[in-house]
């Protein structure tokens, strides 16, 4: 089945900006304003602030869509000026345009599920993105590559050669042009080091709800403690395991007849629920992240 | 058990508006530079649009919230300047202010599933409005009216003097001038000049997942007809009988196991539930209503 | 990817029983003491009655579940003898061998995600039954059954040669010697002919929650209608369309954002997990019909 | 509003028997017989059983309910027999009767949300048991059991004096006859002496979904984390915090919109709806514990 060149849902070429900074009067009408003097027309805006009494840290975060047929800005123009008004308001933002989608890998070992789901998605035109490659430590799931048409590269990750492993990772990663990684059933801990590199561009799926059952066998130790439901989550990764921003979770129903194998189906499709779930909010740039939390925009 | 007064939830003074026009260039950007033109500085923003190829009616729907501690102009005065600007825009607004909650009166028949809810609800201060009567075709909730210290006048209706019936309610809502009215299991059907006057201010909850099973004994046909799931339904109500806009709807799984006993038991669940979550997102002025359909900004 | 020949969950090898009939005294222990007697150990039991004052059919439906190791009895005696204790009790059964797994056909048209998720089922050992063909109207998915390596024909249905398409499937599913015929987005009304040669052997998937939304184009409906939940239903095929006996339905939220290719996208992720849960139940033997409806024994 | 005398679901008397051993042959047959030998007519029958390689316990669980109407033996004879064939498969078992429900104290502190919920449920007929009591160490809610006209006593639980305080409470669940204690958001801690003496008998809310943010404050950790599901559990309460077995647990999504003050209202429902899960089917006699897990039959 080929993989089909992405089909970009919106006709017209449009502009995304996330911005985020501490909370204060005029933000909005100072964007809007910005966007419609310079002939932008407002598609669609989402707006999250954060009472101090709520959170200590506070804050104001934005989504604002507009289209670029007549804007009087070009790329560099538009950053130049958004630096400039940040000044007064100490924002940070990103800028994404709809004509150049980000570019994916996808990190597999031996699991299809969560592969099979986003690689159809794909073919479906459902991902605002390009899955440009799949990285594997083991050859199992060649043949599904194969069968989306998509490049496959075997890195085995020995023991003591992890190193070695994430220098080939990270050549492949700049030679393919990538801007997200998944982590789709990849059954290897990165290096910090290589982590740090990737801040809130690497997306894992979890099997567990966090914060509960972290660490291995999540499976088995929910049906040690006999709970009655049982989740995943994705979550962008950090250099602390199982700790990073969490962005989607889901959750469902289990009895005493679950043993750990049906624990093990139901939570499958817990998994591959939840990382699409994730990967579609962040290749539609919906994600702001703020420590170690998420504003998940809905789509 | 006292009836707590209206806690507002924010400290400052807030004005809501709810508005709806056509789409078209400008209307965020003319709305936000209003507001902080006039030192209103906004707290939220919610925003929808519909393209043309999605609906025929197409539109743009806003909800703006912007505090009034520093804002130069009055009500009149805003008001005034809504309607100039609208001329372009052909939009219909909606303006609330946090210090002015609606007055509600609930209706009620024999059961007390709902106005528990309601009323407790209001006791823990999560209703911005003010349930200010309770009306019922019975005697049978008085103590329950009593209980939480809310006025209640039981208004027989008989078969052929419906309308003598609706006269005495009229006077009654205009009296304690009522903004909402919420029909919580009021088993009885309002005439159509009777809603015409109340077009998107009576919320009722029907007890299925419309549009399946309209009419009467949902649970008897849900169950005759074998389904896994049931649901309920809040709407407003218009004079089209279980058609009018819909607002909010939950549904539970049932089995085989559930007889027509145990389907009215999950139901009251779904009920109470459904119907809380559609006043709350009314009184917060979330909800915009185009022709049969709602848009409900999330809390 | 090869699928995987079907891995029995149990090393026994066992018997499951089907029985439904009149609700009556001593029906559990006629049956267990007749089990016991011959030697075999009951492995589960589930059962279920309907009072009349539920439901006028009234009735009994039991499944038992028991181990053949040391069972004195074959399958002629085994039938034999349930036949002559049925005649007190009037009672239909079918009667199911964990070493004789149901053989399953999938009809298919031009939609993949029901597919890959039932192939992908079948290779994960998740299917007490054999996917042994896939028959589609259209050349579309061949790839995907090469994948998967399930034998693949592409019978065209031409407006009024339904009679001579529905002649060669039949050939087909006679020399493969299929048991269950599961209807995985299959775009053909298959003719009552047909149809009544497999009553409860013929499983399709309806895009919407039956019974809202029969016919065509239901997400549409949906959208029209404004309704805040969407829903799946997967039922066996009987002469009426979409009127045949409920399997399993599934349900998610809904919101005035989520335009028509978005209530699609939602309602594939419904549809796949709905057609795979009563697939399952199906070659489970969980499931018992009485007239419109399922009784479906929980995993 | 009178709370209701307890309406039993069914007209016939009927015995619930739970029992719970170690697997092996022949069990659901001899029950079976021995019930309808004495001319019981078998009604419900659950069953469960655990592999070894499931659960290093292993063990079978069984939920039998028959008709009393013609039953040869009276309450002893049948504790009696079930003794004398308890020998050979080493079964501990209880017994229940319709005519005999249990008798429930509901423990409260200020938080009223549980509390009405249990009430309204007793009077509309949908517990298996009577609220003979509420105990409070806070007058606070005096006026809603007044309401439901159930006898309220106040016991102050002092910092150095909680044996005192128990040794009261003590007193009246004798002189109530009390079987089952709800523990309704009651905010004060029972001592190991007091649990040590109701085991399985003592039902806690826990507003968290277990095992994550044991301990206080589990809304303000939730919000702290980030999570985007947050839950509720209800377990039999044991000497270790937060450790018993688990009976029901619900779950809800939540988004970055919702502040520690809107996840607690949507905890209070989660609450409310696992706690009356719990109590009902402890009331229905559907529960059977081992060690820290729980066999939860279906209503």
């Amino acid at each position: 089945m080929k993989s089909s060149t992405v089909s970009l849902r919106k006709q017209h070429t449009e502009a995304t900006l996330l911005l985020h900074c501490p909370d204060r009067t005029g933000i909005v009408a100072t964007l809007s304003r910005f966007i419609s003097d310079n002939r932008g027309n407002i598609i669609s805006i989402d707006q999250h602030s954060e009472d101090e009494d709520r959170a200590e840290e506070g804050g104001f975060f934005i989504r604002l869509c507009w289209r670029l047929d007549n804007f009087r800005l070009n790329h560099e123009q538009i950053v130049s000026e958004l630096r400039k008004m940040g000044k007064k308001f100490q924002w940070n933002f990103d800028l994404h345009y709809s004509h150049e989608p980000h570019h994916v890998a996808v990190f597999v070992s031996r699991e299809a599920h969560c592969l099979y789901d986003l690689l159809h998605s794909q073919a479906m035109g459902e991902l605002q993105g390009e899955i440009r490659l799949i990285v594997s430590n083991h050859a199992h799931l060649r043949s599904v590559a194969e069968h989306f048409s998509v490049p496959f590269f075997m890195i085995p990750v020995e023991a003591k050669k992890k190193k070695e492993a994430e220098d080939i990772q990270r050549e492949l990663l700049t030679s393919y042009d990538i801007h997200l990684i998944v982590l789709a059933k990849y059954m290897q801990i990165l290096s910090p080091h290589f982590v740090k590199n990737w801040k809130n561009q690497i997306i894992n799926v979890h099997h567990s709800f966090l914060p509960a059952f972290v660490g291995p066998k999540p499976y088995h130790q929910a049906r040690a403690r006999g709970v009655k439901v049982i989740g995943a989550t994705s979550h962008y990764v950090t250099e602390d395991l199982d700790q990073g921003p969490i962005i989607a979770q889901s959750v469902t129903h289990v009895s005493h007849r679950d043993g750990v194998k049906e624990l093990i189906r139901k939570g499958r499709d817990l998994e591959r629920h939840v990382l699409s779930s994730a990967v579609r909010a962040h290749l539609d740039h919906r994600i702001l992240t703020q420590r170690n939390r998420t504003v998940v925009f809905e789509a």
